[in-house]
């Protein structure tokens, strides 16, 4: 490609940025705070924050670029996107709504700013640069505060009719009726997002559950139970052969429609490993069947990955755009 | 387009054929018997069954052609199709393995024969002239004696790593046991499909339930529940309650994946109309829970759907190749 490249990922506390140059390779990374500035009512207004965001990108680029101004921005957020208009309609973790993102941020830059959803552009970099690295159709759920699906058919993400599709992780589960924050219950991050295992592990100790968590005497989190089973806690591992198990079952339906060569498990609980993994292999086998099923792996790039895609997809954007224009 | 084309919608039991003039406007049908020609083991040889549909074609164009013959045949086959390849990976019900049932058809009318797998033909069908028409995001799920879903993103159908998307009739039901003729249990099909609604009924009826489909005197089908329940018969609306509810459950999670505008509802059972439709949108209303959820509708087009999409299918391809040549 032409010209070094900006990737931000915007999560609910912290923005990663990143500086790419010509050949995809990382020059440079700065994080800063989301923080949610919160406007009248529930929607906040980005302005400030996004005043701190160009400036950032600019302290990165003239600390890392060595004299080289980057050509493009690709932007992942956490929430309804529409990336032609450049608009994101939505992301209630940041209380936005209807934030002309793209447009907002080329005023301060003075250089192409492209947008999608963030875990589309984690997918689209596992794709590109990790562990999907060549192939065209892929899966890939992230389990951290909440669940989503990023999903690549014939090499095309899949976005849905109004920017929504991936959106697994309020999916309810049969048998489940703990309450959801979004006013469901039984919903599928109440049991395999960070949350839901933090969530497993409280009511375990309430329960007066045979545990080493029931010592930790703050509440419990996601990496509490995993250190817990790491140590041959029997009920932290339970916790997560749960929660492999359920999300298991949500794969082999989603792995039925989509057919994928394989599956890409990332975000923040993938780190459990096994633990998650192996329950999660084995009910995706039973259920789904059909030998061999589709490759189920971790993510390899961490949470570089959603910097490659927006990088990626600003890029491949532009080309779309020549195209239009040559027609 | 350019001239008259053929459609085939390859059935288990019949094979309908369509012709069709420039204006995709249906000019002549015809139906012959799909035989299973078996050969040796229990693969079949189609080298008979390929005859007598290649004539029958040819009656077809002689009957209602106007003495114009047709430039292109597009086929929909019950089973795993390679369409880039027009070979027939497998179809069970045909007992057919590895049929190139493009080239052998293209050797006996020698006219470009372009196949895909039946249910995506059905959902491109629907799109393009019947219930779907002008949308870019659909799932159509076929309800006959198998269940199988058809999904157009973005105006392209999606078709899996393997060819094999959209199997969701071997998707298991929390909580359901019955063993499915493919070795699992309690598959999607054992309750929500002909089979699945006929074996429910049946089991009500060992079970000395109350219902007029005792009387039949023979073995219970879909049409007869339907009838009973239309007849005011309270377990057959129950049967068709558990079947849409189950449905819904499952349509739950595509529609949480793939945000299609429109669901389209086809095959044999989709005539049950409110006895399946009501339960089924209710608990996806329930369970998707946003608001407005995808319109559900049945087809519009009947078994012309199948015969319309794969027309459409083949003249894509054809500019699709000459789009190819010209690089």
């Amino acid at each position: 490609m032409e010209g070094h490249s900006v990737g931000v990922d915007i999560g609910g506390t912290n923005t990663v940025i990143g500086l790419f140059d010509g050949n995809f390779a990382l020059v440079g990374k700065s994080v800063i705070a989301t923080e949610p500035h919160r406007g009248p009512g529930r929607t906040s207004n980005p302005a400030s924050y996004l005043d701190a965001l160009a400036r950032e990108i600019g302290l990165l680029v003239e600390r890392e670029g060595g004299g080289r101004h980057p050509v493009r921005v690709g932007i992942g957020v956490p929430g309804m996107v529409d990336p032609l208009a450049g608009v994101v309609l939505g992301a209630s973790n940041l209380a936005w709504s209807q934030v002309p993102l793209a447009a907002e941020l080329e005023a301060r830059l003075g250089i192409r700013v492209t947008i999608d959803n963030d875990v589309r552009m984690y997918t689209l970099g596992e794709c590109m640069a990790g562990a999907a690295r060549g192939r065209r159709h892929v899966l890939c759920v992230t389990l951290g505060t909440g669940i989503a699906m990023g999903m690549m058919s014939d090499g095309r993400l899949i976005r849905g009719g109004s920017w929504y599709a991936g959106e697994i992780g309020h999916d309810p589960v049969d048998g489940e009726s703990s309450r959801c924050p979004c006013g469901k219950t039984g919903c599928l991050e109440t049991v395999a997002s960070a949350t839901g295992i933090a969530r497993l592990a409280s009511e375990a100790i309430r329960r007066g559950t045979d545990t080493r968590l029931r010592e930790l005497g703050r509440p419990v989190n996601a990496y509490d139970v995993y250190e817990a089973a790491a140590a041959g806690d029997r009920e932290a591992a339970a916790i997560f052969r749960f929660a492999g198990e359920v999300l298991g079952g949500k794969l082999a339906t989603a792995v039925s429609l989509l057919d994928p060569e394989m599956l890409v498990i990332g975000g923040g609980v993938a780190a459990a490993g096994d633990y998650l993994l192996e329950p999660l292999r084995r009910t995706l086998s039973l259920r789904y069947g059909r030998k061999p099923g589709p490759v189920v792996t971790t993510g390899t790039l961490g949470d570089t990955a959603g910097l490659i895609g927006a990088v990626h997809y600003a890029l491949a954007r532009e080309s779309e755009d020549r195209k239009d224009e040559a027609r």
